[in-house]
This record gives C-alpha cells, sequence and structure tokens, in this order.
C-alpha cells in the first residue's frame, strides 16, 4: 500500500521525539500499520540538535504544510492557541488528518474543530493530549467502551506530582522544591499552568468529555493549585493516613459533572498515592469493570511522541474508511453528546481536610463543632497538635459535605474570635464509588 | 444504522455479565457505537438466574447460532479446546465474526483460528482473554504501537495472587489459603491451572505475541507455579525488601525471547508489588514511551464482560471495512510476524533468592559461594537465620545469570555434604531495562 505522507509542524520537545520514533522505528511502524508512514515534510523555525534532518529542509510556513496536496496527515506539536488553531483549521479544510498533542487547544476549541472534522470527513487524534505516553484515551474511549463511568481521577501534571512527592518525602518547602524543579526543567519559567492546574484542568476537561460524552467546557471546571501547600499539612495528612496529591477528579452524580482541579487527601494505601515523582496516573471508575488504573510517563520527548505515533497508526488504518467505522472524537456519536450539566464547585461534594489556628481556650473547640454539627458536617477526626504557644494548630477530618454548606461554616468559624486567621481546607477523596 | 446481531454461546458467569451489561448499557452503547448491538439468540445448557432471559428461548445447540444466517457476531463464551475451537471454525466459515473470552482456545488454537478468520475477512477479537477488564490487548496492540517493546511483566491471574497476597499479610501457609479461596469462589476445585501458572502462561503467551509480532507458542513457554512457596520465603523475601509475586515475565532479548511464568521476587516499592487480592496489572517496557502500567480486576462477571463488549462495539464499528482497515490479530501484519525463537529457559537470565539448609559448622559457607564465584555467580546479599537447631537457613541473593550456570551451580551445592535437602530458588526481577 502507499506510503502515509505526515507533515510534522513543530520540532521542539514532542516533534523532535516524534521525528526520531518515526526514523528509529520505521520498520516496526511498517509492519504493524500495513503501510509507510513517512515524513514528508517539516516546518519548525529551529532545528532541533537531537533530530538527524539531513534528508529535509525545514519549512518556516506551517500554513503551507496544511494547504500541500501532497500531505495525508497534518501533526500539530507547536503548541499554544492562536497559530495551532489556525494550523489546525486550514488542516482539516483541506483534507487533511490531524494529530495534535495540544490540550490546551482541544480542551478549548476543541467543539469547533471537531464539527470541521466531521463536515470534512477527517479524523482529528489527540490521544498525546493527555498523560504523554499512557494510552488513556484509547483507553476511556474504546476499552472501556462497554461502562457508563461513574468517576475518575488522575494525576495528570508531572510538575506537580514532582513537587508534591518532594515536599513529602524530604519535608521541603514548596517554592524550594519549584525551584529546584525550574533547575531541572521539569518546570517552565512560568509556572503558571503547571502549578496553578490550568494544565491539569485541560486534561481533565478532556478526560471527563470522553468519559460522559459531554461537549468540552473547560471554562466551567474548578481549578485550584498547590502553591499554598505547607510541610505541615503534608505531615499531618500523613500521620493521619493520607497523602495529598494535586488531582483532577470528575464525577457524574444526579446532579450534574464534578469538574474539578485541586489538592487532595486520598488513603495512602491506594495505588495512586504511590505514584511519585514525574509519573502520571488516571484511575476510572466505570459500572461493568469497576476500578482500573493507567500508569506512566505523563510526559518528555519520546514518551508524548509514542502517543504522537500512535495516532498515526490509527490514522492510516483509516484513511479508507468513512465516519462510521471510526470512533467519535468525544467517545459518542456527535449527535448523541449528552446535556448534563457541569456542576458550578458549590454544589460538589467532598470529605475534607481543616486545619485551624485556635487560641488554647476551653470552649473554642466546641464552638467549631457547634458550627460544623449545625451546617450537617460529620466530624471522622480531630488532632490538637501540641505546642508551646498561645496558639494551636487543630486538624479536622470531615465526612462528605456539599462544599457551599463548607464555604458557610468555614466563614463563621473565621469570625469566632478565638480562630486566628484563615481556616485552610483542603478536599478529601476515598476513591471510592 | 442497522443493529448488529449477536449470538452468545455459554451463559455462565462471564456470558451472564454479558448479556446484563448489553441490556443494562444498551442505550450508552449505542451512543458510542453509532448503532444497536442486539442479543438476537442465546446457546446455553442452563439458565442463568441472574439474567432476565424472558425475551429468549435458550438454545441447547451451539453450532446452530454459527451457521444462523442472521447472525453477525458469535460471542464463544463456553470455554474449553474441543467444542469451543469447533464453535469459532464454524462461525468463521458461515462469515461471522467471533468475540471469546477464551484464553486457552487462542494461546493453543490461535495461529490456525487467525489464519482462517482471514481468509474470510472476519474479525476475531479477544479482550476479554488476558486481564479481565484490563484493555490490555488495546494498550499493547494499538495504544504502545509506537514502541519495539523491551519486556513486559504481569500478575495475570487473580487466584495467585489472592493466594500470595494473604501469605504475605497474614503469615499463612499456601494450602491454608487456597482451601479458602475454594471456599469463596476464587479458585476451582481443581486449582491446577491457576496455581500452577497453566492460566497465567496462557496469558502471556498471547501477550508476548502482541507485544513482539511472534506467532503463538505456548508449548515453549516455561511454567512453575506457587505450590511450593512457603511463609518463610515470603517472610524473608520482605525483611530483604521484596515481595514474592506470581509473574507472567516476557522479555525481547538479542538471543531470543523469554517466555516464562513463575513466583518472583520483585521490589517492594514498585507498583506492581503493591497490586493486592484479586487484582491484576501488567508493566510494560517500550522503547520510546519507557514504563507504562495497567491495573483492574482480571476476572469476574461483568468486569470481564466489559471486555467483551468493548470488542463487540469495536466490531460494529468495523463490520464494513476490509483487512487494512483492521488492526491485525496479533498486532503485526500476519505476513510480517518474527521468526525470533522463544527461548529455553535454561537460556534465560534472571537475579535468584536461594534458601539452602546447611549444618552449622566452620567453611560450609565458603564451599557455596566458590562454587557460585567458579560458575561467574554473583552474590549481591547472604543472610544467615538464627536459629537454636543444628542446621540453619541461609539466604542469597545473586546477580543476574544465565539459568544454566546456576542449574549447575545448585547442583554442585546440592551435592555438598554439609547442605541437607534441595536449595529452594526463586528467581529476582527489577523489573528495570
Amino acid at each position: 500500500m502507499k506510503p502515509v505522507k505526515v507533515g510534522i509542524c513543530g520540532l521542539g520537545t514532542v516533534g523532535g521525539g516524534t521525528f526520531n520514533v518515526l526514523m528509529r522505528n520505521a520498520g516496526e511502524i511498517t509492519r504493524r500499520a500495513g503501510r509507510a508512514i513517512e515524513v514528508t515534510a517539516i516546518a519548525s523555525r529551529h532545528e532541533n540538535p537531537a533530530c538527524d534532518t539531513s534528508g529535509f529542509t525545514l519549512q518556516s510556513d506551517v500554513m503551507a504544510l496544511a494547504r500541500d496536496p501532497e500531505i495525508d496527515v497534518i501533526v500539530e506539536l507547536i503548541g499554544g492557541y492562536d497559530v495551532a488553531k489556525e494550523l489546525v483549521m486550514t488542516a482539516i479544510q483541506h483534507g487533511k488528518h490531524v494529530v495534535t498533542a495540544n490540550k490546551a487547544l482541544i480542551a478549548v476549541h476543541g467543539n469547533e474543530i471537531f464539527a470541521a472534522a466531521r463536515e470534512q470527513n477527517v479524523v482529528v487524534a489527540f490521544e498525546a493530549a493527555v498523560a504523554g505516553g499512557i494510552p488513556i484515551i484509547k483507553a476511556i474511549r474504546e476499552g472501556l467502551a462497554a461502562n457508563r463511568i461513574n468517576w475518575l481521577a488522575g494525576i495528570i501534571n508531572g510538575t506537580g506530582n514532582f513537587i508534591m512527592t518532594e515536599m513529602r518525602e524530604k519535608g521541603r518547602a514548596f517554592s524550594d522544591v519549584l525551584a529546584e524543579a525550574q533547575a531541572l526543567g521539569y518546570a517552565e519559567a512560568d509556572p503558571t499552568f503547571d502549578v496553578e492546574g490550568i494544565d491539569a484542568a485541560h486534561k481533565l476537561t478532556i478526560l471527563a468529555s470522553i468519559a460522559y460524552g459531554i461537549p468540552l467546557q473547560f471554562e466551567k471546571g474548578y481549578t485550584e493549585g498547590i502553591s499554598k501547600i505547607t510541610p505541615d499539612d503534608v505531615q499531618y495528612a500523613e500521620e493521619l493516613g493520607y497523602r495529598i496529591k494535586h488531582l483532577g477528579i470528575s464525577r457524574h452524580t444526579d446532579q450534574g459533572i464534578e469538574l474539578r482541579v485541586h489538592p487532595t487527601l486520598i488513603p495512602k494505601s491506594t495505588l495512586l498515592a504511590n505514584v511519585n515523582g514525574v509519573m502520571n496516573a488516571v484511575l476510572v471508575s466505570g459500572d461493568a469493570v469497576g476500578q482500573t488504573l493507567y500508569y506512566g510517563p505523563g510526559a518528555g520527548s519520546e514518551a508524548t511522541a509514542s502517543a504522537v505515533v500512535a495516532d498515526l497508526i490509527d490514522v492510516a488504518r483509516l484513511l479508507d474508511t468513512d465516519t462510521h467505522s471510526r470512533v467519535p472524537p468525544l467517545a459518542f456519536q456527535s449527535d448523541e453528546l449528552s446535556a448534563v450539566p457541569v456542576l458550578p464547585v458549590e454544589q460538589t461534594v467532598s470529605g475534607y481536610y481543616l486545619r485551624l489556628q485556635a487560641v488554647e481556650r476551653p470552649g473554642v473547640l466546641a464552638h467549631v463543632t457547634r458550627i460544623l454539627g449545625e451546617k450537617g458536617i460529620n466530624i471522622e477526626a480531630i488532632v490538637q497538635k501540641e505546642t508551646r504557644e498561645a496558639q494551636v494548630p487543630v486538624i479536622m477530618l470531615t465526612q462528605r459535605v456539599e462544599e457551599r454548606m463548607m464555604n458557610e461554616a468555614i466563614r463563621e468559624i473565621e469570625a469566632l474570635p478565638d480562630i486566628l486567621g484563615d481556616v485552610i481546607r483542603i478536599r478529601i477523596d476515598h476513591l471510592e464509588d
């Protein structure tokens, strides 16, 4: 069969890895796909010293590749929103299939992109957009297709997980570990996307859409970062049998769909709690299968390229097929997406870890527990840490409650004269159905 | 689009689960597949009290379903070799697609079955044959298709893992836990397939074929069960930082492919070592992606049905396609399979845990270490357990060595007059590249 002709746009970390994997494993890939996958053109502003592109002339105009009639598939690895979107839309209009690793683009503009692709009968594949080399899109969209998905929870940002792991293992402060992560190249110079959870929220938006068949709704998710987590909280959580992980969580409830990224206490005996360093993992609960977990490197040059090239092999097989022979981009047929709403965070339900600074005086705890009781919040554990100061840290774990009620309780607790400063709250998830 | 018409053959644990998932999630499945998946006929000798089959007449002759022109897909869930093989071959000859959960059938007769299916242009899908509800076939065959697979290691028999977990957590003896597993329904009345590793070897045979693109070669694998593991070995391993798991391991080496099922010491800090109870997990190392792990329930009615129905949804999409648009059964095009040989176990390479009973007399250990040294075997650790008896247990951990050399060393050690009884050996794997 004729080779599939690929145009690679962007020759950075992932683009370079994609080029190298396609070259090194060309024989293996052809033996699998039944046809060769041939790099026909590369558009990049810079050479990549890790790539031997001596047979190629690097082109500067990515849009020229999107219009090139010789090219079957555009691989979009330039990142960002504006140029990437124009590139993808131009490629689709010219009848080309697209493979992308761009989570921000899919999370924010995916609905529009998939509609255009459907009209042109082309595939837009994005396995590499979530959890790097872990084939989590394929697992949920195809492997678990028999199931109603109940919920999923994932460590989907390697930088954040590296920071949380270092804080726990070495008792280090957030800012200290962040500086090291930046020096190691795990974190960007501007780490906001990673540590404030925006990158994870992009990925969670995509996971929730393919799990429940809802349109992409990035703007409706709740996002909270890890920059306010202290070594004390990490330590107290550990003492209580929990570990703090920065999770993306999405649950399908009777009221609607929860879509939230935040630091979370999870039982330390769970596999997810033992996913360390820059590794990613996603735990998925389906009504037939129960819980399955997918673990691996969530970033890196060839790990991400592994997902890009897997998509290319899928596209190579699908070149001569119609839409009804292909897996729809959001797992469900495009005219069968669900209108179940994404819930505002105030309506989501979690357990809570609360840390208060209280003046050591009789009756303070009674006031706090009365307030919680009035809001219908059950306390599972209270720990008063010993101290030589006049004020003591008090840790409480609560059962699951609607966030709205917890917000009201915290406002009243913070108004108590013997409670100093803000109440620190971190959500708890037992990862149970 | 027209519904896909399915004939379910066998209404036992997995057949019943498949029927129930297809009924309960019919709406969801149609929204995903773009067409309904309709149970047209059921062949079973018995009713299943967990299934409401009131709209159906259970048929006794499975072969009649395989010849029924109304049926598009035969779901083979009767198990075993003879009747199952005849059923699958008859269905293929009548132009029907087949979905099966039968690992024994695929491992032993898969090459012949896939050749027949290729000739008739039908799909034979078998996701449910390995690791129940974990979509591991899809992950390796498609999700990791960009990679040369270096090795894989899996806990792929839930009964065996339940027994090993109970032995470790409660210090119980093998036979004691086995009796409980039988009472709980985790183990069959004849537990040979599970505890002697035959079931795991069937699954490993399939995994190795799709990982490396080699024909199915069940008869060339090495299989060793867990019935000789003692609570002492479990405890000693733990003290040395390891955990004993019953693993299927396959490595692609320069000499050939290792294919072996046996108890294995793995570092207890690894995720695989923390997969407990009846759960399954498979760790796969690819040259581009690195290590990824897949975890979930390896058996059970609806967990396995989840995989069967996922295959049905795939088949529903592929009905109108040709071979070149489909993933080949063994991941590589059928005329591109590899001739790399499966190695005899004597040529495989492992680290070893050795336990000897030695008479407590000066010079005994010197004899043993001299023998190991002469065979080029490096010792990593020696522990002499304290005892009040005249003979002491000695534990040694060795570096990786070809099994042939270890066999020679053990023969010589067992011939030493101060070594009593057999040398116990358990292989070690650090799960590293």
